[in-house]
């Protein structure tokens, strides 16, 4: 259709709107308190579980919670993670073209339904990059509830667009970022009393000393993700970027579609590994989680687990460290033969991630010993 | 697959389903206590937070809203809207070809997870339609919660089809349907203490003094919604209306497809508009609403805001009333050059709305003044 | 995209995952108890509406359901079967090729939102199927709350996967199945007070009296349903075969498609036939559900009710059981001339299901009797 004679609007645009901080913006040192606090209630919970298929008990079953010594069901971890993140969102990645890594996630304390989350960043350092037209943010999160207590913290970089791309800023202060979670010291919740746990209840059968180092778990379950799933899932973490929403726009991406949020790709990998790992009392953190290629919506996920370290938790004799590889993979079933993480690209001359892999989460659970 | 050989079925087909009310089945003067009065909870809020995007923390944040004089976070207004009109749509609209236009929309109460809606409609008036095969019927609408108070009320007019389109009624009781809110008589919440306001929490950083009449807000953010998408929150408004629902039949129909009810476009419109009006303390009404087209599955939404007056309210010096023109427009950002609500039509000589348009609302929305 | 040079992954892949019970495993005679007891709450409800456009206030209006001597409004029965079924499913029927009938399925008790549902099921008998591929089982189910109370039961028999198809097991207990529910021994539940009962409420005109055995009624409402709409309610029911969720795996099975959970068809027909049965008090159980066809993502569901019987009940004069065969279609008005559950196949000489008859449950429901 074409259309002509259009009136001119006689308008003023206004910047009311924000368009997100970009590289030049931020200031080394300083902390923001991101908008947004939220009441997550039971009805995060019952959502999180029809978007992803969650079933670990502690997140749907309050009395199980109550046997572990908990005040009553948990809200699951990663939704409280997705939560946190969110709201860093409109402040920290609107501007974002790629997440370029993860530090030192911690869940510090259980989230109740009821509880009230709200985040605040740390900016570490900026660093301009080689070509001038971005650069890279590190940022330090934490989550709190509603007793200010820290539930969850993080370290992130970023890589972020500037308003100015030719003018040179010669930021350079890259900070350290912890290489990993220090897990002899880490404790778990004071509340948590490993010996409520009732296996009949998980429907597990293997507990901390059942796991070898080198073992690899394909769990069997797959999962199709429709647009309206992770747009769903996205929307009720109000991490509102318009690459997981926009179809109109993104029909010009490179990608031709909307690409999902990578933290939901996670979140179904962790859901699909519940079988042979049912008796995991939550995530301790994540070393790095590296998102190594985009989901879209249709695609189905698969996941596998490789144990790649065991540790003790000093005090706690009945508890264990899992460190766990956890991969997602897209249209493809792990245990066909031949499916690998890396494989050698002998043009390249260099190991390349599996084109259908899409998540390499380098994560600890919590896992009961036997008593 | 040809069938040959049916049995025929031996069964009198009883008329024990309701097909709704047909223009001559409207008595005027008379009032309808409609069915389904419901229960509305927070998980009805988390469910609409997943299907709009809406980032309002009045209905997500439970101490913000006490710090505002709130018992509790609140149910979303559209929410509201969207509830009791539901109720009144198999008395009412099941028959109807077009909702012609509202008037007066107002909301009177804030409701709160936990409360109950009913809904009553006064018939007002009918007027048979030039061609007879329809009429125009005139309703008002009282929502009601639990406590018997009214919590929103509105005048609508729809055309409606007639039981016997052959036959000529002569109806023609045209009530009068007022022309605008009366703004000056509006009070607000008597709870509400704009006092409490944290702007840190909302993010935003404009008040009622920052707008200004004639400027244009092009809210950021746009959202696809799949059919799943409108089709969930339209069960949960219990509006089940058979053009939203059954691809079977509307592939039949001139649009070859389901429509998405027309109070969700509003509830995405008002969703994206969070960003530039994050201060907003609710939706005070609205004069009239027009649905310009249809949308459908797979259309993205855009909106834009253009204030249209600011009034202040008697007796509140820290409130004020912005009333706004909310646009929608389907799969055309509104940023883009050339873009304009309506165009002339050389060949119909006369204003036409842009093809794009799917929502033109006429309403106002409470602002806090600065303190 | 040509892969070559895959480094061999030198992982051993642990049998750490169920796979569920094959013919072989089950014994006669043990009970097993299910794991993952789940919480169901309102949110739960919320959800369920969502996805089904189920319109009983019994389930959504907390004083409706009070006026009727609940404490307040109750767990959907469709959705505490489904959450019984799903608990049943991996200890069942992950191994299952067939659901080859249900009998004397009861509900027993109300469930309230908070209440924590588990099962349990005793094998009753398992006999080999003559080619030895598989097996049919036999299997009682019961529903608990938290009180240890039954809520639900069912007997199931299935046809089940043999881990070794060429071992010959002579295994051949076949138990007696119960034909019909007894429902002169019925009892409603004890809280139950007719006399509350609001017919404005639920806007239905007919009673007990007013139903007739041989009458038709056909629910004018129909939905289609999107792939997420049952991917959604099935993974809230917790019941997460692969051949629901898996578009990967299914794309190569016969149907080319995954392929919806059989019980949401009988939650979709049940929230259709609202329009016609509104004053229905709630399900007392069914005798047998045939799934006559497989339906799909994108299918549209029609339903109609054929009164079967009515049947009082001892003891109360005040209500009685309408059996009713509830026929879900798929794409198919059943309003449209020539439509019939069956119809006689020249060929096979045979009566046929209808092609496009999907569901066909031979239930009973609760129904008042006029005051």
């Amino acid at each position: 259709m074409v259309l002509h004679g259009f009136l001119t609007i006689g308008k003023r645009v206004m910047e009311k709107t924000s368009s997100g901080n970009f590289f030049e913006d931020f200031e080394i040192g300083s902390t923001i308190q991101h908008a947004l606090p939220r009441t997550v209630t039971e009805s995060d919970n019952a959502l999180y579980i029809a978007l992803t298929g969650d079933r670990y008990p502690l997140y749907s079953y309050a009395e199980f919670a109550q046997s572990l010594g908990y005040r009553r069901e948990l809200i699951n971890d990663l939704l409280v993670f997705h939560t946190v993140l969110g709201k860093t969102v409109s402040d920290i990645s609107l501007n974002a073209t790629a997440n370029l890594g993860y530090a030192e996630v911690l869940f510090l304390r259980p989230v109740y339904p009821g509880d009230t989350l709200r985040a605040e960043s740390t900016i570490l350092g900026k660093k301009e990059n080689s070509k001038s037209k971005t650069g890279t943010v590190y940022v330090h999160t934490k989550g709190y509830n509603q007793y200010d207590e820290v539930i969850l913290q993080f370290y992130r970089w970023i890589r972020v667009n500037k308003h100015y791309p030719d003018a040179i800023t010669e930021w350079d202060e890259k900070p350290e970022m912890p290489s990993e979670i220090r897990i002899e010291e880490y404790q778990p919740p004071t509340e948590l009393k490993r010996t409520g746990l009732n296996p009949a209840i998980t429907g597990g059968k293997w507990f901390f000393e059942d796991y070898e180092v080198g073992e690899r778990i394909c769990h069997t379950d797959a999962r199709t993700i429709e647009e309206s799933d992770h747009m769903q899932a996205t929307s009720a973490y109000l991490n509102l970027n318009n690459m997981h929403f926009n179809q109109h726009l993104m029909a010009h991406s490179r990608f031709g579609k909307r690409v999902m949020y990578g933290g939901h790709v996670i979140s179904i990998a962790r859901s699909l590994s519940f079988n042979g790992l049912e008796n995991a009392l939550g995530i301790i953190g994540w070393n790095n989680s590296t998102h190594v290629h985009p989901t879209f919506g249709g695609d189905t996920l698969y996941a596998w687990s490789d144990i790649l370290e065991k540790k003790d938790l000093s005090g706690h004799d009945d508890l264990g460290a899992l460190r766990i590889r956890l991969v997602a993979l897209k249209n493809l079933d792990p245990t066909q033969p031949g499916v690998a993480l890396k494989f050698m690209d002998p043009e390249k001359e260099k190991e390349q991630y599996h084109p259908n892999v899409v998540l390499d989460l380098d994560y600890y659970i919590l896992m009961p010993k036997q008593i």
